[in-house]
């Protein structure tokens, strides 16, 4: 290494440290508000969390920084491989910002809060017609923001909502995004009518049974000590939604949710969020050595909680495993229930409205219908006015099923306050787990681990492939390295048309 | 006010407001760590805070701070009282550091440290010898300390022990502690013996009868609800030991802990957090617009919420208000108690050994005890090696018990650790609220309202009384806005030698 390469990286490094330490306090913070914070405090408390998030940024913004940062893009090829990362990502939030001027930053933040406030009077109104200016504004300053770009090569040739998607999930752009959606509706719309068709019944009765916070608890004890999360290096308390936060390489937080006649939700939100906690807390430490613990996608974070929620959480051999725990904890809820019976609710095929409450099977369908109304938006090609009745429509064409009003349609998500691209990131988690699934069940017996509660050599296989270089590269690379394939959603498909077949016993 | 003044006020205004942040932001981390941090995420999370309070204090060294800061405690006929008792109080910190070389500090820092080190592996082993030379050595940088401190006016004519006193409890210097523990001894040695002899039994099976977490938090919410703490503004949950913590005007957290064999512990813990609690959310607003709102001393404090814990908390009447309750939420403990049973457990007088678990009446022996004998270290009169024999032999004189090991005894408080001068002040709360409870018993029906659940009849006496001036004010002159009297432990000896003949059956 150069000895100008030397002092860049010592600058950076110091500047990235520090801004680590204001990134703990702002995540405490922040997990705070969301779990204990009372209500009158929130005000002050986002201020200080604002205030430290700003001195963290005017480091970033320091001209030293920004020289050091760029020379280590320059001599990327002398550094070592996570050096490397951090010097081509410097580098690209470089290209995003570096013509943003704070008066315009602002008003980009200005047009966000108050789509978020009309948003939020529009939900209450359940009156769709309330956030159209904002969604329209939300739009406008999101292309604004793209212009405004400095010319990055990663993106020749990509198109404005191309450029929106590469921000959330690097190079799953729309003409792939395009092709892999359409070949989900043409398999998943079909085999919907098929299941709404089959007079198969499946008992739900005992998902509605009473339940207290502390069995509620000693559930999530059970299921988090049986995932193998680490409680040395991580703990988890309870909020209104369910999340994870990373403070620090020894500290991993979850949170949950006690419904007192939703037994399956805290259950399976433990699940989720004790994926997306091991995969931090599974990561190599190098990362945190190199300040590239947060560059995992959203996609790629997805595909594990869900590999856990899903693939490992909603599968017979799981069910085997926890049945007669669920038994034990909840006597009241399970006295006259079989193993195969809480197999079959907990995969139950429903078409519902609300996203975030729909199952394994129809989620995509959700996903979809956001993406298509997105960019059709970016393109121009559908005014604000009409997204409403778009929506509508296309309940109508994939589910089967219409809101009767926008607070349970269109107005229901609150990402659209912040911009386009999101969405998809969460339909694409299910389809890189579906394909490394594959490779994992051909070197491991996982259903054989499962069952005998030996989370130990799936979560090492985990490790092995699939958290390893989660943060150096970028997802495409990521699942290539992982299966040796290109990215496709055709495993998630045979496995959501196998699985669900069975169920509902449809032909083959 | 003069130009000069304004702006030396608008300086420091700024300077004091970015400091809150930074201390807001501090105190969430330690509750953060305090209550659900991780074992293995403590230190990453102890070196943010350090960081955090670091940047805050570099902010007051900042020469142009310290200029406007005695800028306006010159000023300071210009001023308005809250701004005014700002002025002197920086002036006094000034005076205390000004002398003081950040080499100097980081010197004194390490004797603390190792001195905590030494500390717990002396109490871990039970070897008060392995404590005894940091003992010498914090002895050692007190005076050191204090000899570098810039003449004060005010400590005009204290010894080296007095200004040590003199950081803690304000004006509460030796001589009048001396007086006031000299009398405290001469009624209460012999009362206590005339109780140990009294025959009386009092029942305490029921005290260790198993209850659940789930039923002392019922049991936590009941009583903070009950008096009058505001969870708008305000929230608890557990951690080792108990504390509150004011994160912000609207929003006081206090802690708890729940042993399953010990019902009555999270009960008078959350009472006493409870008064701490009630004192800073029904403190002035002012206080906060001018930064004052942590100047009340720790006698003061204390003696708040050792009035809730204690004068109410342990009252005829209040026992009456929640007995059917207490009966409700712990069947299985109350089954077979009486009212009056409950009453007599929650007032046992029984010498023990350690001062965290004493009661009421023996509190102030045990507190006695360690003023006299740091007193002797100060004064050099008695040599470190000495300090534990002394110490068995007063605990034999005053108590009549002697401890069997260290552990038990000398080395059962960290506080020495940090220096001398703290003990007195957990005792002289409960003399500063005697003497406001006589007052407030010829203005209010005290025992009434209590025995019907209106604490805000109390509460409201508190604020307006006690409350109010409470960070403008030093100790003694606040106790004689209230009371008309000087500081005097009479009506503390009064109430305490009433309380314990009536149920002990004495002789007045």
């Amino acid at each position: 290494m150069t000895e100008q390469t030397k002092k860049a990286l010592d600058t950076v490094r110091e500047v990235l440290a520090l801004q680590a330490k204001y990134q703990h306090a702002c995540n405490v913070l922040n997990y705070d508000m969301e779990t204990i914070c009372p209500e009158q405090g929130m005000e002050a408390q986002g201020e200080v969390a604002s205030f430290l998030s700003n001195e963290a940024f005017k480091l970033q913004k320091d001209e030293k920084f920004i020289e050091a940062a760029e020379t280590l893009y320059a001599n990327r090829e002398e550094l070592d491989e996570f050096d490397r990362v951090q010097a081509v990502q410097l580098h690209r939030d470089y290209l995003r910002t570096k013509n943003i001027t704070p008066e315009k930053q602002m008003e980009f933040s200005l047009v966000y809060n108050k789509a978020f406030v009309d948003w939020t009077a529009a939900r209450k109104a359940s009156d769709f017609s309330l956030f159209a200016d904002s969604l329209e504004a939300v739009d406008k300053v999101g292309k604004e923001s793209i212009a405004l770009r400095e010319e990055d090569p990663e993106e020749k040739g990509y198109s404005v909502f191309d450029k929106m998607l590469n921000d959330y999930e690097r190079g799953m752009i729309s003409s792939r995004l395009d092709e892999t959606f359409e070949r989900c509706k043409e398999v998943l719309v079909p085999l919907l009518q098929k299941i709404m068709k089959s007079g198969k019944t499946i008992r739900t009765d005992f998902l509605s049974r009473e339940v207290t916070d502390e069995q509620q608890k000693r559930m999530s004890d059970y299921l988090l000590e049986l995932m193998g999360f680490d409680f040395k290096r991580g703990a988890y308390t309870t909020s209104e939604h369910p999340f994870t936060s990373g403070m620090a390489r020894d500290d991993i937080r979850v949170t949950t949710h006690y419904y007192p006649t939703m037994f399956l939700s805290s259950m399976y939100s433990i699940i989720h969020e004790g994926g997306h906690a091991l995969f931090e807390q599974l990561q190599p430490g190098e990362n945190y050595d190199h300040f590239i613990e947060y560059y995992k996608t959203l996609g790629i974070h997805e595909s594990v909680s869900r590999f856990y929620e899903n693939r490992i959480g909603r599968s017979r051999a799981f069910v085997h495993l926890i049945y007669p725990k669920v038994c034990e904890i909840f006597p009241q809820v399970m006295g006259d229930v079989s193993e195969e019976e809480l197999y079959l609710a907990l995969n139950l095929v429903e078409p519902s409205l609300i996203r975030t409450e729909a199952d394994e099977f129809t989620y995509t369908l959700h996903i979809i219908i956001r993406y298509e109304i997105e960019k059709e938006i970016v393109a121009g090609t559908l005014p604000v006015r009409d997204v409403q009745r778009r929506w509508n429509e296309k309940y109508k064409e994939y589910l089967g099923i219409e809101p009767s009003n926008d607070r349970e349609g269109v107005l229901q998500d609150v990402h659209w306050t912040s911009g386009f691209g999101y969405f998809p990131t969460y339909a694409i988690g299910n389809m890189y787990n579906a394909m490394y699934y594959n490779r994992m069940k051909n070197e491991i017996d996982v259903e054989g681990a499962i069952e005998k509660g030996d989370f130990a050599t799936v979560n090492n296989w985990m490790k092995e492939n699939v958290f390893k270089k989660a943060d150096r590269l970028a997802p495409g690379e990521w699942i290539k390295d992982i299966t040796g394939r290109e990215f496709t959603p055709e495993d998630f498909l045979t496995y959501i048309t196998e699985k669900y077949s069975e169920i509902y016993g449809l032909e083959g």
